[in-house]
C-alpha cells in the first residue's frame, strides 16, 4: 500500500517513519527540492496545486492525506472524485478558514471566544464595542504559528493592524486571558470508532508551540473529549484530529482545530502505546486503531530556529531527539525532543535539564 | 552525517528508521534491486565486494557499518585504510569463522562447547571419540539461521553430513542438551564505555529464531555480561555486539557472537529506553550512548516465511508490527512483532494471542 502526502515537511517525515514498519510506502508532493521528508520518501517536486502532479500522486497511491491545511481545496476536490482523500475535505474546508471553523464550533455548541467577521473598516470599528478591549484580529486563512494575528489594545493598534492585514478576509475574536492552553487529540475510523490520547497541556512562545506535556488523569480530559467528539462525528471524520482549547476559570473555549497529526501530539511517539502518526495511518487505511494509553509520563520540547548540540541532548537520560533535517532559520521548527520518566517529579527534573540547553 | 551500511536488509532498514530522527542519512550497498532498505535509503546496487561500489560508499559516508558477517574481509580491509569501519574488522574476522570465534572464546576463558577443526575425513573419524555422540558438524563460514549445520547421532549421519559439507572448512562441536538459550546484547563506545540490555531468552525453531523475551532481573544476566565484556574489550569493539549462550545446569556456554545489531534485540525498539539500533548508531558515530533500561515487559515473535494478516496483528493491544517489505519465501524472515505489557502475566496472555495467529 502506498500513501500519498501533500506536503513533505516534518509531519510527512514522521508519518513515513511510523508507516514503514506497517509495510507502507510513501510519496510526498512538495515544491521544495529539499523537503525534509524527501530523504526517506518518493518525492514529486511540484506546486501543491499542480494538476499533473496531483493526478500523478493519485495514480501511484492508495490513499492521499495532507500534512497542513493551506492546500488548494479546488484541486483536491477534483482529485477526490477518483481517489480516497482522508481526512475528508469538509474538515479541511472548515479548518482552513477561521470564520467557517468558529461558525461550525458554534453550530455544535462548542464554546468559543466571541468572534465576528471583519470585511470592512466599519466592521472593525464595531469590534471593540462587541468584544471589548483588548481583542484579536486575525486573517481567516493561511495563518500558522501565530502568523497573521494582532492583539489590539487600543485604537492605534487597530489602525496599524488594519494597515497590515486589510485586503484579506479577517476575523476579530475576544482576547482570552486564559489560565492554560490544552489540546485533545482524537482518532476516528471510517466505522465511527473514536479514541483519544491523554490531554496535552501546551505552552506557546511568540505564537509558536514551545512545550507540550501529557497530563494523565486531567479533569478537563472528559469535557475536551465531549467537544471533540461532536466535531469528529459531524465531519464524518477519518484520521487524527487535534482540537486546541483555552481553559479559563474552569471552562474550555475552542481556539482552533487541525485536521491532521499535530505538534502537541509529538510526545505520543515515545509516550503512548501507539503514536498519533501510526494511528493516523491506521485510520486512513481502515486498519484497526491502536491503543492510545500512555507508556510513562511524557513531555515534548520544540526546537525553534536552531537545534541544541545533539551530543548535549543525547546525554540526558529519558530524552529522545527528533531532528527534521531542515536548514536552521529564525522561527522555523527544526526538531523536538520527547522526555519520558516514571513519575512527574523525575520528568520535571529532566525537563529542566533539557530546557537549559536551549539558546 | 551519512552512514553507509553494507547490506540493505531488515537490519539496515531498522537502523535507518532509528537514525533519521537523529538527523542521519543512509546509503546501503546491496546487490538486490529490491533490497528492503532501499525504499527509505539511498541504494548502491552492486555486489558487496565490488571495489568501485565500496569506494563510492566510502566517499559518500562518514562511517561504514555492516548488517551481516559474510562480507568480503579483503575488500573491507582496503577500505578501512581511508574510512572508519565500525565495528572493527577484527571482530568481523573472528565472527565469520566459527573456529576463530571459538578459539577467541577459549583464549578469553569464555566457556564453550568442546570443539575441533575438521579438515579431513580422518579428523571427522576422531570427532566422536573426543566429543561423544551426538555431536554437531558445522561449516566454519557462511552459516546462518541453522544453515550448514548437521546434528550427528551415528555413523550413518556422519557420512551423510560429510557428503553434504565436504570441501568446505568445517568444525565439530559437542551437542549441548541445554535447558535454554539466552543472548546478551551490549554496546561499547570508542572510549571503552560498555552498557548492556536486559538478558534475552530465545527459542529457535528449525534453526531460526522464533521468539525472544526480555528477562528482567534474570540471574544469568551478570555472568553473561562478564563474558561479553571480555570480548568487547579484547576486540576494542565499537557498536552493538550480541553473544548467544546456552544454559546447561546453571552454567553458560558461548555458542556464537554477532558483531552487529541482532534479531534477539529487536524487542528493544519498543521495550528499551534506547533501541539497539539507535545505540549502534550512537556508538559508531561517537555520540553519547542511550540508557538501555527496559520500558515494560517485552517479548518478540519472528514472522518466518509468511506474514500473518496485518489486521489481526494490529487488533491485539500492546502489539507492535514490523514488516520488512520483503517477498514471502519459505524460511525467510519477513517481519516481527513486539509485545509489551505492564507485567509478565499480561505479556503471557498477549503472547499467546499473537502466537495463535501464526500459520
Amino acid at each position: 500500500m502506498r500513501v500519498g502526502i501533500i506536503g513533505g515537511g516534518q509531519l510527512a517525515r514522521m508519518l513515513a517513519l511510523a508507516g514503514y514498519p506497517l509495510g507502507l510506502e510513501f510519496t510526498v508532493l512538495d515544491p521544495a527540492q529539499d523537503a525534509c521528508a524527501s530523504v526517506l520518501c518518493e518525492h514529486i517536486c511540484a506546486p501543491y496545486d499542480d494538476p499533473n502532479a496531483l493526478s500523478q500522486l493519485a495514480e501511484k497511491c492508495d490513499v492521499i492525506t495532507y500534512e497542513f491545511e493551506n492546500v488548494s481545496l479546488e484541486a483536491l476536490e477534483v482529485l477526490a472524485e477518483t481517489t480516497a482523500i482522508r481526512p475528508p475535505l469538509t474538515a479541511l474546508a472548515k479548518s482552513r478558514d477561521r470564520l467557517k471553523e468558529k461558525t461550525l464550533f458554534q453550530e455544535l455548541e462548542i464554546p468559543t471566544p466571541r468572534f465576528l467577521a471583519i470585511d470592512s473598516h466599519q466592521d472593525l470599528e464595531t469590534a471593540p464595542k462587541i468584544l471589548g478591549w483588548p481583542f484579536v484580529l486575525k486573517t481567516r486563512q493561511f495563518g500558522y504559528d501565530g502568523k497573521g494575528q494582532h492583539v489590539i489594545h487600543h485604537r492605534k493598534d487597530m489602525e496599524d493592524a488594519w494597515n497590515s492585514l486589510q485586503g484579506q478576509p479577517l476575523i476579530a475574536e475576544s482576547f482570552i486571558p486564559f489560565q492554560r492552553e490544552v489540546s485533545i487529540i482524537g482518532v476516528r475510523n471510517a466505522h465511527g470508532q473514536i479514541i483519544f490520547y491523554p490531554l496535552s497541556e501546551n505552552v506557546h512562545k511568540n505564537g509558536i508551540l514551545h512545550t507540550s506535556r501529557c497530563r494523565l488523569g486531567d479533569s478537563q480530559t472528559r469535557p475536551a473529549e465531549v467537544l471533540a467528539t461532536r466535531l469528529l462525528d459531524r465531519l464524518d471524520y477519518v484520521g487524527v484530529l487535534a482540537l486546541e482549547l483555552f481553559e479559563i476559570n474552569g471552562r474550555l473555549l475552542a481556539n482552533e482545530m487541525a485536521p491532521r497529526v499535530h505538534n502537541s501530539g509529538h510526545w505520543t511517539i515515545e509516550g503512548a502505546e501507539t503514536s498519533q502518526f501510526e494511528n493516523h495511518l491506521r485510520a486512513i487505511l481502515d486498519l484497526p486503531l491502536g491503543t492510545t494509553e500512555a507508556v510513562k509520563h511524557t513531555a515534548m520540547v520544540n526546537f525553534i530556529s536552531v537545534l541544541p548540540e545533539p551530543t548535549d541532548v543525547l546525554e540526558l537520560p529519558g530524552v529522545h531527539l527528533h531532528t527534521y533535517g531542515k536548514t536552521e532559520r529564525p522561527g522555523r521548527k527544526v526538531g523536538h525532543a520527547t522526555i519520558r520518566a516514571a513519575d512527574n517529579k523525575i520528568l520535571d527534573i529532566r525537563l529542566h535539564h533539557l530546557l537549559a540547553l536551549l539558546p
